[in-house]
């Protein structure tokens, strides 16, 4: 998959100093880069019966909608607090300083559906659980994870533990 | 296109008084009125050369991906303020109170290059005004939009005015 790396552009000190911020604007404007980019997300979960995939905002929604259609399943987004209109689940989770949220429509998701969750980066984890958490109070059934780019260092894959099997593009 | 029309759900009061919100949760959950919806945003522009898909953040996103990946082009993110590392281009516009920007990531767009829009909704036009700004800036060419909900009441076509064509799938 190295392929796509060349269409990641790095871009130091953002969005603070000493944060290499990892561009994905080259390859979503690629249309072969980008298509591929989708085939290469939906390929280890096309035997796992996926029935919705979630996207966590906002470039979440990007990947995820796009594979949402690859797979032939409807797309459910986890929004920042106050987007979505009530009634709504809630879940909060720890950032470097305080703690942000995300939220889903409630009834939006069957008991027992099979839900995919999708990003485009996996840092240190937490947005990741705060979404699989939505979905697991939900009562519908976690698949795993995708995401495009993987940040080794920071540990979101130990975090993430035992949830689910969670593929990643690229790693860094 | 009325079918997709039962997959809206109406919210009054959100998000604040007096406002029908228009929720797309329940149509992007279900895979057939999904698949449909993408359907009907792309047959307007089949034989219009498209080269690539801009979409508004946020919700424009989960259509726009989409729709690229449907018309097998690219996608363009045009982005709230902050969010997009430098160089950014960036255009204000006019809220109901007050001012909001739409920033697009300098250089990702070649000259000429042909773009179409897309958001979830055309209210006032303003957002879809700043987009359009923003493409025609960069010196590529403004194809047309596509919006799944029209708010008639709201001027935005009108204020949409000689920029190109522009196709929505329901109106209110």
């Amino acid at each position: 998959m190295q392929e796509f790396a060349e269409l990641i552009r790095d871009v130091p000190d953002f969005p603070r100093p000493g944060v290499m911020f990892r561009d994905v604007s080259p390859l979503l404007a690629d249309a072969d880069g980008f298509a591929r980019c989708i085939d290469a997300l939906a390929a280890p979960w096309r035997s796992s019966d996926v029935q919705l995939v979630g996207g966590v905002e906002a470039r979440g929604f990007i990947f995820g909608a796009a594979l949402a259609q690859r797979l032939g399943v409807g797309f459910v987004p986890l929004r920042k607090p106050g987007k979505l209109p009530p009634p709504v689940r809630s879940v909060a989770y720890q950032l470097e300083y305080g703690e942000d949220r995300l939220e889903i429509r409630e009834g939006v998701l069957r008991p027992a559906q099979r839900v995919l969750l999708v990003d485009d980066v996996l840092a240190t984890g937490g947005t990741l659980g705060a979404a699989a958490e939505l979905i697991e109070r939900a009562g519908a059934t976690l698949v795993g994870a995708g995401v495009v780019i993987e940040l080794t260092a920071l540990g979101g894959r130990v975090r993430w533990a035992e949830r689910g099997p969670l593929h990643s593009l690229l790693r860094y």
